[in-house]
């Protein structure tokens, strides 16, 4: 049958597609910021169809979004607000359509969505528009719904994503959000422009640093061969280390159909410590060492973890040595500011979650239950 | 040893102080109600020392909390968004501290906090106050830590919760922020006087709405028994019925230590759908028939986890007949407004978690690694 062979040569070698996109996001994340900063150290954004003078007037940002374009979404919160200081909320869409939300002509309401197509969020921006918001659609799908209602689209260029957990759709997603983040910081004057022109080099290196993930991705093949059979995992972050939490299980979940939870570090002693038993697997992102005392924290928090006698799988720095006494198993990161971490962060979980469900035997690319895209509501 | 027969004498006849505090539920709520509404038909809040000029000028509110207060403002944010038509956000204390907050002198912060001394709220209110935002506490302990440092204080009248696990605790805290709602709404006329008083009589009627929930409860303990093994049960539901969901599977982590986990039901499909299968106890906890498209929405989200052979255990008001074709289980609820569903509707999941974790033989007043109140961060 030709489609198989077909299919296979797509896959361009690997097993699934899954693992294919995942290898694709240093390619992914280079296209998506091709082009968008012009020789005179300017971001352009050229499919933004609202006026400088308008998005100056943005007193709110509302991010709307559904599953992993959310995690996304929270991200873009901590990076939009610290470089804008504008107050942005991040929404699951299919809540925002059901409450009185308040938005307005000052709220710029950002749509997140790879396929472009999906049902709540399209819902959600049409609501949106009624109540005269300006609506910013970030997707991957040139010409689909979402971004042709929308008043202005930031496309990100992932390239067709076939595996229907996503992977490089959200790192693009991550890039789109860090771009609007510094375009509104540079209409608003926010930031100087060399601090604009910082953080542009610091993401024309993540292609680079997510290359070099991949290449000592091996530990990670061991630890999901090692886990197999783990009935849980819980993921645990703080900040932009959250959302990355979250999406870790995520994946964990749509691919292996095993307990897989995302905390708040800082919840833990809140309730789900209850839990922590001896030999669970429990992954830690840690953030940078940084002026502030977020590292501090995530430490602090893994060796409450340590103590219950659960397995701790630490994400830190290559050079962070303090967390060497609280880690059974560390995987190393290079080197990136706190707001880009998930760019990096993200890599290992989604290669643990492809290969763990392997192990398990399971479709990949088509897990059950799932559609790529929710054109339903 | 005298110890012990006071305890049981305190315990009131009950196994757990857990039991009782769940049953003391009615008592608790119209504690928290009583003496806040005059005799001219207004609310009085006294402890506000905020002039009722200066909540007129607040432009956005702040919820931080904790573990099950934290889902308490969840809630809140949906009463005080529809009723004020003021920005509403629910913010975990432990993230607030450490991302840029942009709170200012027009920001009211409410701290949700039981005992007034967990750590990270408190450190989160100071942070608040030297921004010049104002501080309202809701808390259930005279002269504790964050209500003394708060400029206005609510507080529950829910008498001392000595399960670690919060009941009486969360449905009081519920009280206070529908109170405080109501509040703003009289203070900035955002609705009438008839409107706030009907209101105020549904909550005057929720002591007897709890009652009867308790008093039909003996199939959520047969439920219990039936699911003791289950090694997951999932949660979900929409719009207030989201936080319920949160928090009945995180009563379910606390004591059962076992797999639990709640979802908005719209992200069902958005991933969390992968996780179905045969026999997986799946809660939902469907809104009352409204003027809106909820109650179909979430009917369609249980036709969805029927289909892929899970055993759905349905909460429903009790003439709400279009359920029946997609409950194994129903569990009925006396007919409230949509908003203040959440105090019915927990119920029956605290006593879900409660008699679970007592027939797998755990200590339900004392949860393993759990403290009552976090006061270290």
């Amino acid at each position: 049958h030709v489609d198989w062979d077909l299919s296979a040569a797509e896959k361009g070698g690997y097993d699934w597609f899954m693992r294919k996109e995942i290898y694709e996001q240093p390619r992914a994340v280079a296209d998506t910021l091709l082009g968008r900063y012009d020789e005179n150290s300017r971001l352009v954004l050229d499919e933004i169809r609202i006026s400088e003078n308008e998005l100056r007037s943005i007193d709110k940002i509302v991010i709307i979004a559904c599953g992993t374009a959310f995690y996304a979404g929270m991200v873009a919160k901590y990076a939009i607000e610290h470089w804008t200081r504008i107050p942005c909320e991040v929404e699951l869409a299919s809540e925002f359509r059901y409450r009185d939300p308040i938005v307005g002509p000052t709220t710029l309401v950002v749509a997140i969505s790879q396929s472009g197509e999906t049902a709540d969020t399209l819902m959600a921006i049409r609501h949106a528009q009624e109540q005269k918001a300006r609506v910013l659609a970030v997707c991957n799908t040139n010409g689909s719904t979402i971004p042709r209602e929308a008043d202005a689209v930031i496309y990100t260029h992932a390239g067709p994503e076939i595996g229907v957990a996503s992977t490089k759709g959200f790192l693009t997603q991550l890039v789109a959000c860090y771009l609007l983040g510094l375009y509104l910081a540079q209409v608003r004057g926010t930031k100087f422009g060399d601090e604009i022109a910082a953080t542009m080099a610091e993401l024309q290196a993540m292609p680079a640093a997510i290359t070099e993930v991949l290449e000592a991705i091996e530990p990670v093949l061991d630890l999901a061969g090692e886990f197999a059979d783990a009935p849980s995992v819980l993921f645990l972050g703080r900040h932009v280390g959250y959302p990355v939490a979250l999406e870790g299980a995520l994946k964990l979940k749509e691919l292996a159909y095993i307990h897989a939870e995302g905390f708040a570090a800082g919840e833990l002693k809140h309730g789900p410590i209850a839990l922590l038993e001896e030999a669970l697997p429990v992954f830690a992102v840690v953030p940078p060492k940084g002026r502030d005392q977020l590292h501090a924290k995530v430490l602090s928090n893994l060796q409450e973890v340590r103590a219950r006698g659960a397995r701790t799988i630490v994400l830190a720095e290559h050079d962070d040595t303090d967390v060497v006494p609280y880690a059974d198993v560390l995987i190393r990161l290079p080197r990136v500011s706190t707001l880009l971490q998930p760019l990096v962060a993200t890599v290992p979980l989604q290669v643990f979650a492809c290969e763990l469900a392997t192990r398990k035997g399971h479709d990949v690319d088509q897990p059950r239950n799932l559609a790529k895209s929710v054109t339903v509501e």
